[in-house]
């Protein structure tokens, strides 16, 4: 057990302690045995989770839940591992130092997002002083910014096959522009990306009649993906985008016709579509254009993620008016950016994203201003005493 | 002064000395020499020159004349630089033996065309034993199977200037498919080549507003290049043909908009277009595609090359008559295939293509009938008869 030296419920000596902890992903760096030494010490049942796949790193994750296992748990979700810190000479403070200056925590993880999970362990260290019954639960993950495979996804598997129940969940991702109020992600966007390829026949420019030239083919099919739209948004959501990323032959030489052309392209959708209903709207667009006359292959990444979207409601309006109290802002509800785990989440229960100010995230100089580690705190405390309320 | 052991009459003869001298581009073998010692022996006036630039080999060329300089000569052009002969051990008969079995004379070059040049000199001297006031004159570079830059171009130049009259052409490039006879060609279509670039903003997928994707505008400029047709052919040609010979963005990564993606594509193009026309007609083509909203470049390859074409009337008439005396074949007027030399001969003359069987040229056992070697120095021999009766 770690000799603790700081109050954990004091956010900024946490962040601190967690910034000390070399976790580049998908090293543990102590990270995340910290948090458990300092959730068990509070009286949290924890659980040091291992979990390993092919062609992917081994990766350590924490799941902690206290109180009574058949009341639902307000879950705070989170990762410890962070990205390389990049050329550590350009840092005006070393990116594992921890370092406060002139009301600034500088490190690798400050928003992204050591200083979410300090925040949460803090403010439910704090709740349970006055309410020692209330059921919260970590699941905390050091997977989020390498592969994502022995992580969120697995661990909440594992949770749910322990049988805990839990009622909701909030996600301490950076979630503002610029300010500490201004967003709540109450969904985002789902991903999907694919590969086409056209073959064709190989051979000389002058004698096109015994070639056949797959890029005219692969035109026709792009124009048709690109010059189609999924939607125009729905309620919540902007309207879904399709990008066409790389279209490559490798041909050098000019007088002849190349034998293959294939294209890479990402799709970000909105709650209108599931996987399967654009991966048929695709196939659609594809067969279409192509007719009898241009034969393609199809593939998608597995890698594929479905959107996710928690409606405004009890649990969205417990989050915002906590921030309001807080902050004196109204934040934004919104379901833009790139993915989260909540999309892996959002299959076990409502969750919603809200942490810190993500300008700084994985760049040089990565830092917090410490008075918003503070106000984040008293925002989740506000949350759990709303939520329990 | 090569000592000759054999009758330069004899075209098979000659193909096999030629074939033993290993001019692989842009190497003179002793091939040239040979030839210069042979002709200066019978009377011509022969010059080796030498040419350079910058980034190419230097070439050793020869240029040969016989006959009153006032007179128009019949011009015979051709090379002696051959492609490498690949993997030697997969030859029957080695490439630079010129061994003869069955009939057929093994070697580099037998066809392309060390075997059109031997049977154009053994005409031309059986020729000038009967009329030794013929103006015969040779254009015989090194720089064919290579970068063409310090060959026919150069050697048509220094003998422009030299003053000497040229009337008529016929370059022996082996222009038959099957059987000698088959096709004699009386042009052949232009080349012209380009790339094409739209320049985007990179950005990552998930924020297409802060970024700019330029796959979907070189979609719409390909598809309107592609979907257009150039001609329907003229008289004599097929028609001009483009095609986009490769496409690439090189972006391996699915959740990143590419900055640039390039195109190159080649046309080939027969005489209703000049290399002006043509590239004022992809302007047109691309700004319509483009509108206001598309930025894009587009340079042109300086090794474009125009159409030649010939055509019918008493010069071609006395090959086809030629050819048909000999050979009870009529042959073909074409104007298909690649590009050769008469690209830059027809600045001077008019000249038409006429040589052995391809079949074997550029391959693995290339080889000549050696009956096609007599034949065609009987069809050179009756063309020289008619050309100066
Ligand atoms: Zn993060
Ligand atoms: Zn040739």
């Amino acid at each position: 057990m770690t000799d603790l030296s700081f109050d954990p419920r004091d956010p900024v000596a946490l962040t601190q302690a967690l910034i000390r902890c070399p976790s580049v992903t998908p090293a543990e760096g102590g990270a995340l045995t910290l948090l458990a030494d300092v959730l068990q010490a509070n009286g949290f049942a924890t659980h040091l989770v291992p979990f390993s796949d092919e062609d992917t790193p081994d990766v350590l994750n924490l799941y902690a839940r206290v109180g009574p296992p058949d009341r639902p748990a307000l879950m705070f979700a989170g990762h410890t591992d962070v990205v390389p810190p990049g050329d550590e000479a350009r840092w005006r403070h070393q990116p594992f130092s921890g370092d406060i200056v002139n009301g600034q925590l500088y490190g690798r993880g400050a928003v992204d997002m050591k200083g979410g999970v300090a925040a949460s362990v803090a403010a439910s260290l704090r709740h349970l002083d006055a309410h020692p019954e209330a059921p919260i639960a970590f699941l905390i993950t050091g997977d989020e910014e390498g592969p994502a495979i022995n992580g969120t996804v697995k661990l909440l598997d594992w949770a749910v096959a322990k049988g805990d129940r839990i009622g909701h969940c909030i996600l301490g991702e950076p979630t503002n522009p610029e300010a500490l109020g201004d967003m709540v992600k109450i969904g985002r966007r789902g991903s999907l990306s694919g590969i086409i390829t056209v073959h064709g026949k190989q051979g000389h420019v002058a004698y096109p009649h015994l070639a056949m030239n797959p890029v005219p083919q692969m035109v026709r099919l792009l124009a048709a993906l690109t010059q189609s739209e999924l939607d125009q948004g729905s309620d919540h959501f902007d309207a879904s985008n399709l990008e066409v990323v790389s279209v490559d032959v490798g041909n050098p030489a000019f007088n002849v016709i190349p034998a293959d052309i294939r294209a890479t392209f990402n799709i970000r959708f909105n709650d209108r579509w599931t996987r399967q209903s654009l991966e048929e709207w695709i196939r659609a667009k594809l067969d279409g254009a192509a007719g009898n006359e241009v034969a393609y292959d199809l593939a998608f990444e597995r890698s594929a993620s479905e959107s996710f979207f928690t409606p405004p409601g009890a649990f969205v309006d417990a989050i915002v008016s906590s921030i309001e109290a807080e902050t004196g802002r109204r934040p934004v509800l919104s379901t833009s950016g790139g993915t989260s785990d909540a999309r892996f989440i959002k299959n076990v229960c409502p969750v919603v994203e809200f942490g810190l100010v993500g300008k700084t995230m994985h760049q040089i100089d990565e830092r917090v201003d410490i008075l918003d580690l503070e106000s984040l705190t008293r925002i989740y405390q506000r949350i759990l005493g709303q939520y329990f309320a």
